[in-house]
């Protein structure tokens, strides 16, 4: 793993485990890592055409024929922006669509670049706090305040979330597109673990919910999770109706936000079509680490609790029940070797929580439970 | 060439050579395509690091190790920015550093995105028309008018200039700098060309020119062009100051402008660690090209008049003289079968020129130049 120079494996002293950044342990999906050889062995490097068309517009349309197949979802692929990563995307549409001062919604706990958009653009952070319920985090209507100083005028979704795992169901999506609709917000859904659902649930594209409520949302998605490239930098931003995709380029010129590498195009697109297969025995690894992980947890470190994702290959874990008088992620780091993402950089109010990424081998995932099982013997 | 899936070559119909887009014909340096190769191979497409730090930051240092050790200039790492591309750059100062309605002063002729970024961020384009004089052509500081209303606020240099292969010499560059600190203009120098020189020249980097130069100039460079990898997407923005580099990202956050993919930024280190013997072969080549195409159009179509490109790869013919009755692109696009850039793409007023690209094998420069001389003896 560390010869392949990762952030996530190259951070830490070689002592410590990895468990934090988002991404997979695993080997490449061959026709993914193949459309990237090709490219290099033919030398094809120049400014992109692909029958005729530019490549960008390749992506939008394979965006639009997945979404349709999978969700049933109909998507314009002239509404579709390709972008170079996420992140990009959030501050663009969080520029677009606010201006300096307003209120900007972010579900807690937040992956933390949301907030980090939200306050580099000079905009106010509107928090919307989880709940935890019977059935994992919840958000509450009620605490999605509209009076909050500023009001929100745009709100961060993330769905399937980050870092809890939770997946909105149909009634809660439908309460919350009834709220935004009332209350005139501009959605921006990061929809990028779509794909990593469990338990056989369908992901429910917040776009898809009606005209109404795609006409006031940016789906932002990317096959760099799902395969485990993001270093290959290329998303999508899809526009819910043209006159919102207007709105944004009227301030934000697509020029300006850059071009996606034919290295990321090639391998997007070679990802969505040729990818499935390699896909699915991963996402039933996943699945297999969420359960073992759970299992082992309740078995054994009862204090550490944890509702089990329900998408993602993240685990937030709770473990205030343990006392520590520090961090937890700082408990791990130190005690365990272990490094998980901390808890307060999605929440100032988590410093009790980690979240643990579950996506790597069982040998790993066995050294990380019984690093922690030690370190918290230890105490 | 057809089979690589470029712009150049698959924009027209197969009965027309492709002679326009500024990208090169040559099989890639192989270091570079090693770079890519290695990347494919090992996997390695996460979130990258290189050395405990962001790949970007690695661009930066090389950057600045060229800069240095070619033009004796030095260049603060901490003062530059990766970004995607060159017109993701124009766009992006032009937006940073003027606001709407503002005059942004544009040499010209003048490749076609300089002009569609100050259109299209809603500024004022200030022309600078060129004259052509005994040394090839030139830009009287003159008709850099003060007078225009609204006056420049910043001036788009490019050097070593696309279309004409002009390169300013030190004493023009003087002046102009003068003339920049006199009017507080805010310069975006392109000099994604500085390789591409002829005839032992040594390019001069504008913001080399002394500190009240630097500290009013964002200088572009890329090895996309050097090494025939645009779809790669890798470009530098350098400040020359902190104080401009701060004064941009408070309207333009950098996370807003998106990250060049592992890719891009892997080959463009090559690039510029281990692809100087690639170069200087395709630099002599393109030298051999660029003296051939004048003696035969001397010799053989005098009516078409050039001023032998000091550097880059293209030549801004002439074709004034030969009185056509419509455009001097179109002409050699029906009747040669060759399609240049048109002329009037990078000023109105020049129908009657085209911008021939040699930067490819003799036998096809053999063929363009044929069809040319067909072409016109057959009107």
């Amino acid at each position: 793993m560390r010869r392949r120079g990762s952030l996530k494996w190259d951070r830490y002293d070689p002592s410590v485990l990895p468990c934090w950044v988002a991404e997979m342990d695993f080997d490449m999906a061959e026709p993914v890592r193949r459309a990237v050889a090709d490219l290099s062995a033919a030398g094809a490097f120049q400014y992109p055409l692909r029958g005729g068309r530019p490549p960008d517009r390749l992506v939008a349309d394979a965006f639009a024929e997945r979404m349709e197949r999978r969700y049933g979802w109909p998507v314009d692929p002239d509404c579709t922006l390709v972008v170079t990563d996420l992140v990009q995307a959030i501050y663009a549409a969080v520029t677009a669509f606010t201006r300096k001062g307003e209120g900007v919604a972010v579900q807690l706990p937040a992956y933390p670049p949301f907030r980090a958009a939200v306050e580099d653009t000079g905009r106010h952070a509107v928090a919307w706090p989880a709940d935890p319920g019977p059935g994992g985090y919840g958000w509450d209507l009620g605490r999605l305040s509209q009076d909050s100083r500023p009001a929100a005028k745009l709100l961060i979704l993330c769905n399937p979330h980050n870092p809890t795992g939770r997946m909105l169901s149909r009634t809660e999506l439908a309460a919350l597109a009834d709220h935004v609709v009332r209350n005139d917000l501009i959605v921006v859904a990061d929809e990028i673990h779509a794909d990593i659902v469990y338990d056989g649930r369908a992901h429910i594209p917040f776009a898809s919910l009606g005209p109404e409520v795609a006409r006031r949302t940016v789906t932002l998605h990317s096959a760099t999770k799902s395969f485990g490239i993001p270093g290959l930098r290329c998303a999508v931003m899809h526009f819910g109706s043209r006159a919102l995709l207007e709105r944004f380029t009227a301030v934000l010129h697509p020029r300006l936000l850059g071009q996606s590498s034919i290295a990321g195009i090639e391998a997007t697109l070679a990802a969505w079509r040729d990818g499935q297969e390699w896909f699915d025995a991963v996402l039933a690894h996943l699945q297999g680490m969420r359960d073992y992980v759970r299992a082992v947890l309740r078995a054994e470190m009862p204090e550490i609790g944890l509702h089990p994702p329900q998408a993602t290959y993240l685990a937030w874990l709770d473990c205030s029940a343990m006392g520590l008088d520090r961090p937890a992620g700082e408990f791990f780091l130190h005690h365990a070797k272990v490094a998980f993402s901390a808890g307060e950089t999605f929440d100032p109010q988590a410093s009790q929580f980690i979240r643990m990424n579950f996506a790597t081998s069982k040998p790993l995932i066995d050294e990380i439970l019984d690093r922690m099982r030690q370190a918290m013997r230890s105490r």
